[in-house]
């Protein structure tokens, strides 16, 4: 089990030993492109032909910042889970901890997956490209979603320990079931075309935390402002703040 | 939007037009086969060369029986939803109408489901692997997932009508969450390799289904068992012997 929301397996997508600025930035650029062929193609369509062509490239080049396919399929979640992090956890974590925070976590999340129905989310898509593919991709992936829905864990537990939620509040099983929301979204928005996921998986999510509320916390009660310093809170920012660094 | 959760694009896999009965069940010998194929690979994953490997038949002898791959593809999916009926649906409705009967649909639902998890569900699989595919697969993936969605709409709304659910339910929002809480079972168990979700996800059911309850019926009431012989109980069960019998 994962307890860090970290990019998966570094050392599998290390550093060439030497690498000057402008291989950074072009390294940059490459994943940048590949991103967005495997939003559209599905990480298992992400080729190095395909990239080459996007980027003018040829295919030796993109070769000299990876070595493989698979490390560049990696490069592209590492740079998708970063970028998961900035959209919707960053944001939240400024927020008090708590309820606020969790339900910020929550809608981030839901705008961000909005914004991704047209092409699929690439995590979703991939969970079931991946789930009976044993491999470093496989790894990856559970790595993700593990890390993330400890985040949720410990929003969830911070909102308990603040008496936002009930104490009797199942932390796990309420993980469960908002994922279990953002997969329906997912379902009917790709599978269906049904355009009312949005309202419906946010419906769902309200009514997941109304059911969880304390009755002294209460409905839209100004949480304790006292909460957003506590020394959990500043660790949290601190976690957010090496994962942006590394 | 489909009103009956049947066999999709029959017109698609039509009959030869003069059918011996010998070629009837070498035909279904060979469906049974490509099924499990199907589970096993994927639907996508399923070749008439793989196929008659299994059988011990020659390619040419499948072919006589499907057109096409898509013909045989078609095939399976017919035979996954005609399976599904006769576990999940044709059970429940021997049950009385209202909560008895909703609540065995998801309970049955919830076992086949347990049984698919190792090798994955074919239809929450093919969803994922189809969403971007438009076609005949498509198009029959959606006419079986909008049928169930609408059979578990309608069980629905008769547990409203028999006064088991409360009016004010929202039968649509009640179908997407149970929906999502199997979706998070099936990724929960194929990708993260967990083992509670069956739990979870039963425990998500009950409480949906506990929210709704109306006061009047209470926890575990027994419910009026006149509505089992309402008309639109035979309805149903008509309906249910009509796809079995197509």
């Amino acid at each position: 089990m994962t307890h860090v929301f970290a990019p998966p397996a570094r050392a599998a997508v290390a550093d060439p030993p030497e690498r000057p600025r402008k291989g950074e930035s072009t390294r940059a650029a490459i994943v940048d492109a590949a991103l967005g062929i495997a939003r559209r193609e599905g990480l298992e369509g992400l080729t190095i032909g395909l990239l080459a062509e996007a980027l003018g490239m040829s295919k030796s080049g993109v070769f000299a910042h990876f070595g493989s396919r698979e490390d560049l399929q990696l490069a592209v979640l590492r740079e998708y889970a970063a970028r998961f992090i900035d959209d919707v956890l960053r944001p939240a974590v400024e927020l008090e901890r708590g309820l606020p925070r969790l339900q910020a976590m929550l809608e981030n999340w839901l705008r961000l997956l909005a914004r991704e129905l047209e092409q699929g989310c690439l995590m979703i898509a991939g969970a079931s490209e991946y789930d009976d593919r044993p491999g470093v991709l496989r790894d990856a992936m559970v790595a993700i979603v593990m890390g993330w829905k400890d985040e949720l864990l410990r929003a969830i537990e911070a909102a308990k320990a603040a008496g936002h939620l009930r104490a009797g509040v199942e932390s796990r099983q309420l993980v469960f079931e908002i994922y279990g929301l953002m997969l329906a979204l997912h379902q009917d928005a790709r599978l269906l075309r049904s355009s009312d996921g949005v309202k419906r998986a946010r419906a769902g999510l309200a009514r997941l935390i109304d059911a969880g509320r304390s009755r002294r916390a209460g409905r839209g009660a100004a949480a304790d402002r006292s909460v957003a310093k506590s020394p959990g809170g500043r660790a949290q920012r601190a976690r957010v703040r090496r994962l942006q660094s590394s």
